[in-house]
């Protein structure tokens, strides 16, 4: 029987031609495999319809969004995951989704083999790699960008020798990946870090300068998990999708910034995440409100090491899987409502309200009512002081 | 001989009440201190002259503008210090100046006690009096607010009595603590966490949503110490203060938080710092460009410590100082050009250039001139990826 | 209807003579509840009979050796809890245990009040009344011996003035805290520091230096959890008891330090806890074979912020809750058989195996059969060590 | 001119014959490079002599041990570097020290190529490389054994065949590193874990289980570093050969281990190192004497991140840098003495007295003299474990 191999399959130039080119260079079957993670463009049966096209044994479509929504998105919101304090890893969270399709589609197919169209200096290469290599290690991988020369000149020339029904002449300048939680741009003329973001860049979100009148709103989140706006019960993807036209038509989410890539070099990357950046604001100002003084300082150093494990290709790992137990227990009680003015690309917590609240107005209050027993502070400075007072008099003695 | 105490001195209704207070409760003089921290308000010799007024048996005041901006806002960005990753501390930076000048006025003048207005239920005691037990522990702390019923209608009551020289009828319905790094209000309303901040309660920054023209400018890092702005060359102070106006005019560096104060409980806060969030942003994105990604990952947590310890009063204490010498080491190379757009509540990074970057154009780019080597990446993501895979193998055949 | 006080009784001087001082300085009827953590000592019954002489309304006591055992010294074993690398939270895990049978009596019996015989400089102090804060507010917390002047002293004259049935004329030169997971000694010669325990401080442990043969075992671990010994199934109980002895009999477990105390000293303290050491070391090297590297690594400071939660009172709080779940999560893999060989005074262990093991001998062997690809490692060192050889190119152009 | 390549040269089978086979390979003139870090064996002049009968153009040796000691291994004590609490680092400590050499040595002798006689399995070769990437970024690295195929038997036929002066027919059972800092040893045998180690494999340490008399010292440091024995002053060269000496004989510093390698796989490793390990321990303890709680709690982060470093082959990186800023900061204070008993394998410290103790008979003890005001401590509990109590109050009500 011949081998086969699953291909991830994006519809474009490149990974058109790699139908062909890998079929030639394996001698196997290729099985496109493409993923709608919110990334709009053409339909599925379109993209399925030109793999066919291309030659591909077998096209496989499907529409992810509610998994990649409920499954990937929303962990990352209960994380407050911000790579380097600032990207709410948008590509970073596809691509274990997009892993796991392979992963089943290759279980499926009987195939031995598993491509992808990374080049060798990207993140995503090492994303899509150590993903397989924990969920179907026997497969082996196939990268004719990074290892077989498939570069976009050969890949024009390929397509247009053979025929393949794909527009080879539309070029745009920029370098996109884009799904439901945000987008990332590369382009040349950022490769100089001196030079600034032009407005074209961006798809997702409206001119933040641009004069418009504020939008204003109440997210309620159930255990960390938004549930509603406005009162009215959303799905995961709903809530998303809603945020993101409405935060980026305030120009909220925009990120401008030198990125430590995994694979060891900095790189200039411009990002558009309205609806996440506007989700994580509020769902950490209901962390500040109904999570303990000790947790939430121990949760930070979480989050960040979370952010990282998603960001360097290890979702499927096990610490990434111990952190997401902590994480989930840290979000038992962060349900509550959280209003949002949405304005001039901010997204600004002006209330909060919660059950499950551990602001207390009585212990809180300047005002009459006050229960807060002020003669318990003496005792506490004078045992919290001491270690570094013992120190300091040791060190008066020292001099 | 009688005793003395050293008062940390307002020149507001509590201080100055204090001070006759004070000499009635512990038959002591007073020597009242007064710092300029860049609060504004009247100038020292109208505070000194009335500290005289009201009993005072010795009153000092010192401009101590300079040496906070240097020593303890400067400090305060290289470490990034965002407590909750949202207070710049611009009143918890204050208390450790003020305590080294009362601790200095102590030793000048044979003091053996020292005084302060704080309540029982803040963080402003704590850092006062831990602060002291580092600097000066054999002082006996006096604190009528807290510890003998000096409330504000007893305060008014004793300077009526008494004819001291101050207006008790102007009453602000605010509670403001500011200096130079910027400013924290605390109001009744606001003690309801759902009701947002109106206009009213903001002095340092203007309304963000108003349209106005953005302001674009480049400030100069050396060392990680800001030292020039659009090439002019200028004191910390100086940056600090044009940060202040420049980032304040475009609505810059508004804060609405709940918080987890020392002292066990969560309150709320509205703070302003237009400078100090415009320049922190900018530090972060010249330490993107400039440090190393494991330096950066582990700093990160140095900086969340420096911040909490700062917060928790913790300044004059070894942990505080075997930081500082890490947040400096890690600071060495960070130098170079950051400009910033000020604009509409935001500012906002579009571009950095440094001597000391580590982004290298010919290792990022995707154009020709590319010199990263991509064959290398297969064996890095074969031995990254290896321990998870074995875990998942592992995993797989327990399963 | 009188109210009533829940006393935490141990049988001794101290808290026998508490019984008839609270009842005198409260006015409230005294419930007397002793818990049998594996202290040895009198049995229940006595110790019950006891504080009905001494005048309490109501005595409960309750074997809660099983429990003690399973709840609390199974979890430190898990997170190879040693505060400061060393000391194995004997007296801190029973702190919380006797905590929660305090509240659930004072629910019982309708008590207002709880009271312990802490002094004002430990930790125990901070462990009841922090635990007691957590799972029953409301009480009102009575600590004669550190607020209202029980001194030894006074207790002695106290019993002898009531006829008290306690022999006051027996003075151990010893202050011992101990139950079934170790024994601490705190005694005047060794508060100077330079001085070293003696033979005679011991009663866990033979003395090391001893000859004898020594004693080799098997523990099984099952998720963590040790379940045999020599294939024998055992109740956690069990387990601690025989390794208790048998380990004892060798010496392991003798530690002497200076210790951080929660309330700001240090303090010298000398502790044995054969059983508990060996059960780590076991439980460390069954964890070295079967977690994998990222997650080993995280979990060093997960096991240590745990450590000390426990040692600072905090057993019953929200990030302890959340480490619990991290920590049960990174051992559900740890299963196997470990050889512990225990002889003077060392536990050593000279054997592994587990089904659950991430040790492969083909990756790892040297000899013919070796699996790993080592042409990989090239690609992975130089991905690896980029970021540090750039920020080296860099800091030799600025040099 | 022709090439030239820099060989770590051991003086051993492997490293003989790869001078004439790189030459060969590359048809560059080979200099060899052996560096004594206390491995003891063969004097350096007949080391440097084979290297030139053996075909090296130049052979240059250089006695180390003074540098290893000072520059090394006294950062890791000042560090207690443990990598997983265990391994004191002996192997990765000499590595960068011998990479300095080789840069040093290609500078002098104008080579542009560097060669090494390690693996493509362990973690020599990272430690190595990376090393180099960092001094001397610009050389080419040959790895004969890894990447030529130079396999044991290979070299055999190689050297029988040019009649290289090493006797090939004496084989060791074992694979042996090892300098003035502890020996590693790995064998066919061990590589089943199950398997204990036999008493042959060791060479530093005497049979622990033999009984013999103690031996009782004082280690002095002086902020952190051993300068003397018994009062004698000495260089860390002498303290820690005296000290392999005096805990070798006792049977001290015996490690058996299942270790995760940085190339991604678990190892079986079998360690001896007495000097390390007691002195360590003494180091260990003057810290808790010496170093304040809040400080000793973050250094434990830092001192495992530090070893994780060391052992990943980073020493000479930017976080190790300012890492070590922040060790020798928190040395600062670690000046007094240290009494350990070396006995039964083990090291154990019986006193401590230090200038800069922090612990204070006067605070610690509970005879007369005691000058805690214990009247705080309520203060402090209530203020301590309010957090936890609002939480608990909160799940109460949620319940």
């Amino acid at each position: 029987m011949t081998e086969r191999v699953v291909l991830a399959y994006s519809g474009g130039l490149d990974t058109s031609v790699a139908i062909g080119w890998i079929a030639e260079e394996t001698g196997a079957e290729v099985v496109a495999v493409a993923i709608d993670c919110g990334q709009g463009g053409e339909d599925l049966d379109t993209v399925r319809q030109r793999a066919l096209e291309c030659g591909a044994a077998e096209a496989v479509v499907a529409d992810a969004k509610e998994e990649f929504a409920s499954e990937y998105c929303i962990p990352a919101i209960q994380a407050n995951a911000l790579y380097m304090d600032r990207y709410p890893l948008v590509s970073a969270l596809s691509r274990p989704l997009i892993v796991k399709h392979l992963a089943d589609a290759a279980r499926y197919h009987n195939a031995t083999m598993v491509a992808h169209g990374c080049t060798g200096k990207g993140n995503d290469q090492v994303r899509f790699e150590a993903g397989l290599a924990a969920l179907h290690p026997e497969l082996k991988v196939v990268a004719p960008v990074r290892d077989s020369g498939l570069t976009r000149d050969k890949a024009i020339a390929f397509a247009e020798e053979k025929g393949l029904p794909i527009d080879v002449s539309k070029k745009s300048p920029y370098s996109i990946d884009q799904n439901l939680f945000g987008r990332a741009v590369e382009t040349g003329f950022l490769e100089d870090i001196w030079n600034a973001p032009v407005e074209d860049v961006y798809a997702y979100s409206a001119d933040p300068s641009e004069p418009r009148q504020p939008d204003e709103l109440v997210v309620t989140f159930t255990a960390g998990v938004p549930t509603a706006i406005d009162g009215r019960e959303l799905s995961p993807l709903q809530v998303i999708d809603e945020m993101n036209r409405r935060a980026g038509a305030q120009g909220v989410g925009r990120i401008d910034m030198v990125e430590d890539r995994l694979v060891g070099i900095k790189s200039r990357e411009v990002y558009e995440a309205p609806g996440a950046m506007a989700l994580i604001a509020a769902h950490q100002e209901l962390e500040n409100v109904t999570v303990e003084r000790d947790l939430a300082r121990f949760k930070r150093g979480v989050d960040q090491r979370w952010g990282e494990l998603v960001y360097d290709g290890l979702w499927f790992s096990p610490l990434k899987s111990a952190l997401d137990g902590f994480v989930t227990d840290a979000n038992r009680h962060v349900t509550g409502d959280i209003r949002v003015v949405l304005h001039g690309g901010r997204a600004v917590v002006t209330g909060r309200r919660s059950e499950a609240s551990l602001y207390d107005y009585e212990l809180a209050t300047y005002d009459t009512g006050d229960t807060y027993d002020q003669t318990m502070a003496r005792g506490f400075i004078d045992v919290w002081s001491m270690p570094a007072k013992i120190a300091s008099l040791r060190d008066q003695k020292q001099a």
